[in-house]
């Protein structure tokens, strides 16, 4: 009947959909960017930050700007194909509606 | 960039996507063929079950066929109406990529 073992339970949460949305069509993204178009508090995007960091999906870039620090984003090719395949695995499940 | 606030924190689960899919496209299912086909635990489905009961997007029925219980479940009008919304803004998302 249904097949929900492809779906990937680190990209469970809204959050987490929209971050790997963004970073999959996206070079390096701003973290101000990423939570402006979330419309995220900074306490619940940064635990799914480090939550997708630890799996690997997704790394970070910390620089300088003039005199202020710049954090951004972006998504690792492991973190490409467990996307991909997570969202292949949403679409079968949407498909069979 | 990405617009997750239609999607329903209510769905965000595996589990829930499951049950909620198999729901759709049947009548009254029975608990056992639910628990079978999504290869759960008892206590796993049992507490998404619950969640989604007191969301009032499934209703149950218990009832005696010859000396046995059975419990069956079956997808509310709201739930019908908030799944699909919840798949229409997943498709969305997926579209978008």
């Amino acid at each position: 009947m249904s097949n929900i073992s492809a779906l990937n339970k680190a990209f469970e949460s809204r959050v987490r959909l929209g971050i790997m949305s963004i970073l999959l069509v996206n070079e390096w993204v701003d973290y101000k960017e990423i939570k402006a178009s979330l419309d995220l508090t900074d306490g619940n995007l940064a635990s799914h930050i480090t939550g997708l960091e630890k799996f690997g999906y997704i790394e970070v870039r910390k620089r300088f700007i003039g005199k202020k620090t710049n954090t951004s984003y972006q998504i690792t090719a492991l973190g490409k194909q467990a996307f991909n395949k997570h969202i292949n695995a949403l679409e079968k499940l949407i498909n069979n509606l």
